[in-house]
């Protein structure tokens, strides 16, 4: 039993809400995070600084920042796809700016506009930009598509190996792994992260998984297994990929930090107060379906999580 | 990527009809298993010798086990609880018998209606009987809740440890490890893997998973690599346990058979014919819900299975 700390980072908010039918109001969404908090999640991505004409979903991206920042102790992350969107992340005052890089460049196209390459120069201004403000921000980095992309199929580990060391030479603090369609099965996660943290080293810090076909725990336990100590997941399954048809929710936080608890590891999270915090969803997004197996069990008497 | 075959018994005929509240005709059954059969499934188990009084979904496990006789290649498994049962196997032709022994004294009582050590007194009875008949038969047990049990809760390795070489010391063929309530963890399946092991050298050859908290091709994972190359699934993850309140289904077969599949491990199982085998249940138990996230997802078009 490895008995130590693993860090689950919601991304409910962002990853969730981008893919709902309906749009939370910002104080149902404030309420929301802080339910999550109060759970015990330490570090939520609450939104992304995106075009409100393509995703109206993230438009009060920078008021839920600003709320978010008044809950003591959680670090405050939120997406954001190009510099303009980092500038406005660091105006709102969010702890860590997340930068997705596709490593498929037909994904890059359609995510974020730019080619692979074009991206990760991106990046670098970023960087840049940031290092040179007087506040400081995290700059955390996710290879998207990192195990296969719905439009160009397998994505070459070496590709990937390249893109994430493109990434760490720009400077930024972390670099996780997405499997933003839900290709990746464990073996080839171990693989990745091997090969990856060959190039990187311990910049390669967590991953991003997706459960469209059911192995999302399956290859968290193979990110585990190599030393991930990170992981992103939304309570209830949500998510989804907009560019990528089929790509069903992230991995579900209750069940993962059930898994974690269960093997020994410690998350600070109360898993009894993650499965009430569902309610709230299931008030708020009456069209969304909320997946996940420990919100529904019955639960080992035994569990004390 | 561990290029190996692994078998993947289909107990759906089984564990999951028991369950189900319509009760299937043979000939659905059987067209069912020879679909089955035709997807590449080697070995099924396709009924229960149990008092049909108590379950009648089953009565006709005599007449199903005769009609899977008649598929070319298929080892057919029916499960007994006592030694009628057995012997009722044996009339039929069965080539495997299957029999439960709950390490959970309590579990065992409600099961089969004897406690673990008189369970372990039956097997050695029933191996004996079985072996001095002129028609030989595969002698598989199955030390039932030996990761948990929603009666007694934890049940202590040290005791699965101990059953598990009684069991081997009545000279039954197999054994396999159930986590008949769905509780195991990667953690848990690979230390009791290793101590089970450790006791009864390869006779460990099996592991019988429940998804009840999403955990299960996770702990799937975890057998795989402590060398275990046979796992029991249900199509559409049917199943339960009627003594195991909560407990919901079975691994999903063409999930598993998917994840082996990306992960290099020869099953000589076609997932587009299981996904096809669906629709029958579908049909037949319409109250049934079916479960698994590979018959609905969009796959990766560079999936060949």
């Amino acid at each position: 039993m490895a008995n130590d700390t693993v860090t689950v980072c919601e991304v409910g908010p962002r990853d969730g809400l981008q893919m709902a039918r309906d749009i939370l109001p910002t104080e149902v969404k404030l309420r929301w995070i802080r339910q999550l908090a109060q759970a015990g999640l330490r570090e939520i991505e609450v939104g992304s600084f995106v075009s409100p004409e393509r995703v109206p979903q993230m438009a009060d991206t920078a008021a839920v920042v600003r709320g978010a920042l008044a809950i003591e102790g959680l670090t405050v992350c939120a997406l954001a796809g190009n510099l303009r969107g980092v500038v406005a992340a660091h105006a709102a005052g969010a702890h860590v700016v997340a930068i997705p890089i596709s490593v498929s460049d037909t994904h890059s196209r359609a995510n974020v506009n730019k080619g692979t390459d074009a991206q990760i120069e991106m990046v670098r201004s970023a960087v840049d930009w940031v290092r040179a403000q007087a506040r400081p921000m995290r700059i955390d980095v996710a290879a998207a598509t990192a195990f296969g992309c719905s439009m160009e199929g397998q994505v070459p580990l070496q590709r990937v190996v390249d893109v994430a060391a493109a990434l760490a030479a720009t400077g930024a603090d972390t670099i996780a792994l997405a499997d933003t369609v839900g290709y990746a099965n464990p073996a080839q996660v171990r693989a990745t992260v091997r090969a990856v943290r060959a190039a990187v080293g311990p910049r390669l810090s967590k991953l991003h998984l997706h459960d469209t076909m059911g192995m999302g725990l399956a290859n968290a336990l193979a990110g585990l297994d190599e030393g991930i100590r990170a992981f992103d997941s939304c309570l209830g399954g949500l998510g989804g990929c907009p560019f990528a048809p089929g790509a069903s929710g992230n991995i579900v936080t209750e069940d993962l930090v059930f898994m974690l608890a269960n093997m020994g590891h410690a998350t600070g999270i109360r898993h009894a107060a993650l499965v009430a915090a569902r309610q709230l969803l299931a008030d708020a997004l009456p069209g969304e379906t909320l997946r996940g197996a420990t919100a529904v069990a019955v639960l080992p008497r035994s569990f004390a999580g």
